[in-house]
């Protein structure tokens, strides 16, 4: 009988890793559940899960002997966690090992998109540098005011990124934070009114649905960048693309999207915007740790010990 | 008479400022000056300077009664300096004004090559996200080992932003310097064979040309990443080619180039190359406090009083 069951896209050595540790079941998409005769599905009491597939109460009901959801990932927002707790399932998350290089990635959006790099790239390429003249000047980044939009483990690896960049650092979190002399705000719109560039560090899921609303990007205004790492829901995206389009907003470092990996089109034709393809924790080194924790939470489920990274 | 002459393409409104302070003649090229009258020559005592093309003795010698050559930018290797100091002639450049700038530059590149995110940024814009999947796995830059290679004002902006990813910070100078801990190394190979990155931070000219050689890059090897702010002179062009185009050299982010504007076409078919137009000081901000410092300099001297920033 299968215990463990691996939902979603596990790319090598990860398929071969948890092969070798668990013999699991392999499904691509939690869809396919139901088709599952269900003596299949019977005895199953560990999921891994690599999908951004909704898993909600339903799903969880097709696995009656579950007990695990051991996701990959710091954000679980597709995960129903109510719906897991209410039914006695734990689900555990991949968090930390991928801080710094979500950090990395957006404090390069970050510079990418004030120096205006791919434009600048763009430039020499077409032969305008020997042929124009020099790039037109863009602005100093050094020095200016960042705000963080949820100080959490990610948040603060940003944040004391930006500090070496001689930024005076701002934030607005759930919780009032030990900080280095770091200025709290109340809201989110008090905190982009206060800033030079956004950089949006909040966990995902419908408390912070639409977090970044039109008011907040119209408080960062014609001169403010907005830097997002953390899911696309949290910014009204209608609201982000109108406001890009008309310049009222500066400019833009997405690494994440509605409707992955289909984005709206209207992205693609903006100047002023950087657009990454959901990356930021896409290194061999972090994937491999992710991948690892991820497996460790499944052995320790199995051997009955505790969690290593429980999230309800 | 003409006190003053400004050699070199002015853009506004540093032309105009120029204009307002002191009336000064304009020249778009030292190449010019021998075609000037021997009578719109006399005079001269200070030329504002911002060209690239060469200022050597012969030149020099153009303006008879030359004291002073305010250089608009830190490097001024295209100034022979020694030529000067025999007539007397002071030099002046517009340092620190500018080094937070292209630290911030060089960082920036570092992480576009390490996290490929111009190819990340292509991959989405050719629908590859949608049809193939994720962007293939790139590389953990936080926590590696930087090596920077000249530890002068502009280095030390790069290092201390670095140590703010957890890299370990490695230099080679001509001096030891006062440094939390970091690893002083011999020579450019020693710095090259330790480190992940190496940044290339000495000043241009003459005692610089070809430091960074076939050898060092070598030992860089091929899963290094090489980062040029200081000047195309400095790294051995041919040798970086061909080991970028062997695989030999893992990557390398280049604002400075030999033959700038026209650079070698070669680098243009590299997959594994950041490329940017000399553009790490052209900001709006900083471009401004260096056109001040050159005027500042040029108001000190016609004012009797000591330069702000001498080179001789």
């Amino acid at each position: 009988m299968t215990k463990v069951l691996a939902i979603g896209t596990f790319p090598e050595p990860q398929r071969t890793a948890l092969q070798d540790g668990f013999a699991p079941g392999f499904l691509k998409h939690p869809g396919a559940l139901a088709a599952r005769p269900a003596e299949a599905r019977a005895g199953v009491s560990a999921v891994a899960l690599r999908t951004i597939a909704r898993i909600d109460g339903a799903a969880m009901d097709l696995l009656p002997d579950l007990k695990l959801i051991a996701n990959f990932g710091v954000g679980y927002d597709q995960i129903d966690v109510a719906a897991a707790t209410a039914r006695g399932i734990k689900v555990t998350n991949t968090p930390d090992v991928l801080n710094d290089d979500v950090a990395d990635l957006a404090v390069a959006m970050l510079l990418m998109q004030g120096r205006q790099m791919e434009a600048a790239s763009a430039w020499m390429r077409d032969g305008k540098w020997a042929s124009t003249g020099p790039f037109p000047l863009n602005r100093k980044l050094s020095g200016g005011r960042a705000g963080i939009l949820g100080l959490g483990r990610i948040g603060r690896e940003i944040a004391d990124r930006l500090a070496g960049f001689k930024m005076e650092i701002h934030y607005h979190s759930r919780t009032r934070k030990q900080t280095p002399g770091w200025t709290c705000h109340a809201d989110p719109v008090a905190l982009a009114e206060a800033v030079d560039f956004l950089i949006v560090a909040v966990v995902g899921g419908a408390e912070t649905e639409g977090l970044v609303s039109a008011e907040v990007i119209a408080a960062l205004g014609p001169r403010g960048i907005l830097i997002n790492i953390a899911r696309g829901s949290v910014v009204d995206e209608a609201a982000l693309l109108e406001a890009l389009e008309a310049g009222r907003l500066g400019g833009a470092g997405l690494d994440v999207f509605c409707n992955e990996p289909k984005i709206d089109p209207r992205f693609y034709a903006l100047p002023n915007v950087v657009l990454q393809p959901h990356q930021a924790s896409a290194t061999v080194e972090t994937r491999g740790a992710m991948a690892q924790l991820q497996r460790d939470n499944l052995a320790a489920f199995l051997a009955g010990k505790p969690l290593l990274t429980p999230v309800n």
